[in-house]
């Protein structure tokens, strides 16, 4: 795959411009809070995005760089031995240094050295890595923003991230089946765009006769999961799943809150009414497979999912670049076809854990610790979300959480299966 | 699927005496002992299999029976939420009445009804689940032994439960691949002979060509992973691998001990100088899969394995009647095709994650808890080993643990792809 | 202090025989459960008092001794780092061999050893390690007593360890305040006879004018106590006994149980009811503090229990050889004096941490790891109780526990000052 | 005791100020990181202190006061039960709001209406309030230095707080004893001066002979302890003190890092080379007992230094207003008579637990919380230190953290008993 040189300039700047761009409404303690290890600080996202760069490209790369401070390079390493030292992920929360204008002051330093390298010539296969960290950071900008939403749901006084404009009523789609026919089809990635490791090889998979739900679960019909004993049944979970449903003493999806007999959901505008025609959302794969069970059904493989979205013809779907910055109710209007909101919105639960296509290679050295080694106790998610920048995006795009996260921007759509022939 | 009420009774009889000859060489104090969260006493296991029957077969179906103590009911239990409260796993060990003395009596006292009760003319479908109920008890035969393996494991006085014979040297079988073409093929079980819901049903699966190894990774090989740096170098390592195996301090293999610089292997005929001819064993998925990948090989997909298993005319191999208790080196003798081992000896860990086969329906009731429930964050194993009972194994048998679980009888068999066409 | 050879060996005897006499009623498994941490098994009991006499007596003073097992060193070793290493204390109860029979051996062994030496003439010294030897079994006879109650509290079939006669009803005492005077008083153990070096050396205290409750805080007093919301009100609580409350849900003493409207008590003697007129028993510090807090009143210091108890002329109470093992309700009969039940029944909570006295010296080497070791963040109880060997208790006598523990045969005594003058 | 409302209007100013300098060399994001449970966030202590004022003289005594957010009730109540529920305590460092400006805002509030109120006539026992609310602001500038100071230790950029001026070399004191005859003294707080109510009451308590070092014990002398073994050495620890040591994997002093082989020392002006004439700080009760001991040494009874600290004329040592934030070697120049250091500088732990004095009464109502609930398991401290204000302390003040505690300004001072007679 080639990548050329002045293209990519433009992308780098507008990537980088798009996380500075997140962070605009927030104070500088909202960027350094860690409120559960899987959080991470988002100065620590805008610090780390830039040690990428600086990692891979500019050390490597552009003769005679100077780094602002060696001990970034343990301080802002997320997960690559390769690479060294790592300070302790859960220990992100206790760094007020460097603060949050130093940090803006690293990413302007690593982007005039950038600058510097991308005007000259550099190796094609530098500029690969260029993509690759631009797309990184894409990550991170959903990262960000599933962070600050975990971070401020944590305080008592229900902050605003952004103020959202009253949309008006969608008429709720009426649910329905939509069938697909077995048959040996293709998945995975293909061509020379870019693409993650982890979506290649190509390669053929037999999929049974199934079909899809048109649309995805609503709050509406979550709740009625809830009013039917949902969270006090355990025939309908996975002997995981009701251990931690126990445990944690779970009785709704993340961020919903009954006062009275009104649930309410933290949403990036701050507290709002639960509005039962939007999907729901902050499900994990254990509350989406018991959702399921409870309505007789399956969640989809995640070939079925891919299968279905190849008949699609266009994106569609509310990306982080619409503002709303949580699921739209319907979406009827921007989705072409019978299948509604299959990009953007949200992220649905495949009930396919996160594993090699066949005939997978990882990546040499550091950048081969991307994804293979995470491959493992996870499951797989597909279609984007609100948060997702939509160039980010791609059909073939494949997610993964543990099966009990609930902070990524996670949907339901039931499947169902008519028996293999 | 049709039980004969004679063969079954005879079935029954010959399944609750191997309980009883396992447990044999013990005493009571033996089989009370709960070293860790996963294993359970003997004694438990002795009462549980009979609490099966009692609670499945005899409560519903032999009019007046009664039980020698209600509060059975619960304290046997071990997962099923549909029969109600159970005694907490962890606190099995806690339990030092009833008496192993009293254990026996109670199975006793279920074996006389069982045998009223088949003797009579029972209706079919009870009949199945006698049937499922024998093959529950060889189940926790197989777990008896690995559980009572670790529970003198931790004991200093290194107990031996059975000595072993010295067997004659065999010749190591030369490392070599066998090859398999890529094909539409079938998987799962079929026809009415018995099996575990899990295997249904029977569908079609695309597989790439790909390469198997002719036998078992054996401990000299192990040893040259270990030796090269294997359990210090992230790069072989899942992600989650290498967290357990710094949080642990694994450096070997469960039940290896380094004195000095010879190793040895805790076995049940007690601690035995290593045999680097011996298939290695008790190595969790994330040790498998680092010597595999430290192989620059793969571990085989499940469909990859039972492909190849279809191709071998017997099961062969060592299974728990052979009386080893210990896989053995070789295996040229007892096995015929140019695939070794595949059948008995040890469990092989495959890379594919514990899910439903398409189409999957699990059994109504509280027998559908059997299997179901515990489609996650599991690695299937295929195969048997030298704990299993050979009539309780077939081809199509998914085992499953999670990646962590070093206890159970595992095993490393190489693989290759080729890569998608 | 010196300790005459024939007399030490009758009571060496003695009291080597009282430990089996303890675990006459049990059954071998029974004598392996380790229920929680600060339990340990009673057949660990039975060789680690056992290996006391074998490792500071027999070895360096009997030539040519032999132990059976030289690994048994650390197998039984409790807490002493001089002698070495200490197998890990929450996993004695893994440990199914030695056998409670080979246990026994092992005891039958170590006292013909032990004959063999007081028959001939020991050096004096060590016939001081043989009455303290004597003295730490005794200790270990009320703490079997204590675990196998826990043992058997934790198992739902509740067994009973001795039945228990039913005792012809006593009168309860009438509730009084017995006043002493503010004086400087001598404190400790004084004179040759045996004590611990924690009792050392007598020294003079100032003690303020105080009030002792005349007998024991009954059930009835504390059920009113839990009936006014005792659990639920923080301020009668410690902060850290609060905590505790909540953290471990505690809702009432160890081993209440309360079904439907009606308390039940767990005992040695099986699952009884209540009796309002027993002293309450097996409370922790926390619950004892808040009690004292709930009556305006307080625990008394350990002087002023001191102080208090020289004014009384004899033990009285009941001790283990009473085989009540179980506290009395009233007690009148038993003690002369004012005050009622100081010795025997309860050990009684006092207000004091467990410090040394001014001037404390532990004794050398291994046997000063005896005491002073522990002397942090546990507090002092006086008195004995009645799984107490009579003989072992002394009027000068601390025991000690952390202010959480329940498992000890715990009781209230109120206390009052009138304020420093 | 009276309370001059001129005079009490003076010292709120000085103190409410003294907190603002405190934060003056800060970011906000240093302000609101929560490095362990025990910490709080800088901007939590300036906002719990007013929320002091705010709960218990404003809310009560200002006729028409309005607070600003009503959700700080909760919010910033550190532990009142009686008040009401409490935000969690590790969950402080999770609040990027409201921020530091915010808190700054809410200060300025309570700090105007206090004027108002103060500027009238106020209750008397309303200015016994503020007078706590003063001390109570006080300590909690303590607590923030300490605070700030371990935040920042945890960064490894190792920020400065404040640069410390080079102070000219002092000769170190020839170590010696000063001997005490025994008596019966008086110990606690009289006179109608301020105090905390575990000051009082003043009572009698019957001393020992003793000896006391002349100084505190230096780091090099630790550091002589460290070298011979200390902490690898269980003869000389508490039980509990040794596990701690072996969990945490202490082998220095907090803050001590050796590099190569040269110790630096972590101090609120940057990481220092150790220097072996300063008294060693950081240490927690369980070192400095186990010091004392390897010394053939104790550590003090607290009525043995209140005894000798008596004896002396003036306050002298460096406390908060020094500006050294640091422990001074030699000190000779600021203290009179033969003891050094006894106030200012560091806490010298004594052997003494933290309980009430005889006839001791709480305060009623909510500040009744303040003290006595915490007398359980934790260890008396005396003297004051370099992060004290001077107006705050008082030679009967009693300080008390957990035996593991090594956050605050400790010290280690030797004494001797030479026996009860």
């Amino acid at each position: 795959m080639t990548v050329e040189s002045p293209s990519i300039l433009d992308q780098y700047r507008r990537v980088r411009l798009a996380s500075a761009v997140i962070v605009e409404p927030l104070e500088p303690e909202d960027c350094c809070i860690q409120s559960m290890p899987d959080v991470s600080p988002l100065k620590w996202h805008l610090a780390h995005t830039t040690w990428f760069f600086e990692t891979f490209v500019l050390k490597p790369g552009l003769p005679g760089y100077q780094t602002p401070d060696s001990r970034y390079e343990s301080l802002f390493n997320s997960y690559y031995n390769s690479v060294g030292q790592q300070f302790a992920r859960s220990e992100r929360g206790f760094l007020s240094r460097p603060t949050f204008a130093e940090v803006l002051e690293y990413r302007q330093h690593v982007d005039d050295a950038m600058q510097t390298l991308l005007a000259g010539d550099p190796n094609p296969s530098l500029l690969n890595v260029v993509e690759l960290g631009v797309h990184h950071e894409q990550q991170h900008q959903e990262l960000m923003l599933m962070d600050i939403k975990h971070v401020f749901s944590r305080n008592p006084l229900d902050p605003v991230y952004r103020e959202r404009d009253t949309e008006e009523a969608t008429d709720l789609i009426q649910f329905d089946w939509v069938e697909f026919e077995s048959s040996l089809v293709k998945i995975g990635h293909s061509g020379t765009d870019f693409c993650f490791d982890n979506e290649t090889p190509e390669h053929q998979v037999y999929v049974e006769k199934f079909e899809l739900a048109n649309r995805l679960t609503t709050c509406g019909e979550y709740l009625e999961f809830i009013n039917d004993g949902g969270y006090e049944r355990p025939e309908f979970w996975l002997s995981e799943g009701w251990r931690v449903v126990k445990d944690c003493g779970w009785d709704a999806p993340l961020y919903w809150q009954l006062q009275g007999d009104q649930w309410s959901v933290f949403t990036l505008a701050g507290l709002k009414e639960l509005n039962p025609s939007e999907p729901v959302c902050h499900v994990s794969y254990y509350e989406a497979d018991a959702f399921a069970r409870w309505s007789q059904c399956w969640l989809p493989q995640e070939s079925y999912w891919e299968t279905a979205a190849r008949a699609k013809e266009s994106k569609g779907g509310s990306f982080l670049e619409s503002g709303h910055l949580h699921p739209q109710p319907g979406g009827a209007s921007v989705d072409c076809g019978a299948l509604s909101q299959m990009f953007g919105d949200l992220w649905e639960w495949t009930r396919s854990p996160y594993i090699a296509y066949p005939g997978y290679r990882a990546s040499r050295g550091a950048l081969g610790e991307y994804n293979g080694k995470f491959m493992c106790n996870q499951m797989v998610l597909r279609g984007g979300c609100c948060a997702t920048p939509e160039s980010h995006f791609r059909l073939t795009y494949r997610n993964f959480y543990p099966a009990g996260a609930r902070w990524p921007f996670t949907a339901i759509r039931l499947c169902r299966e008519l028996g293999a022939d």
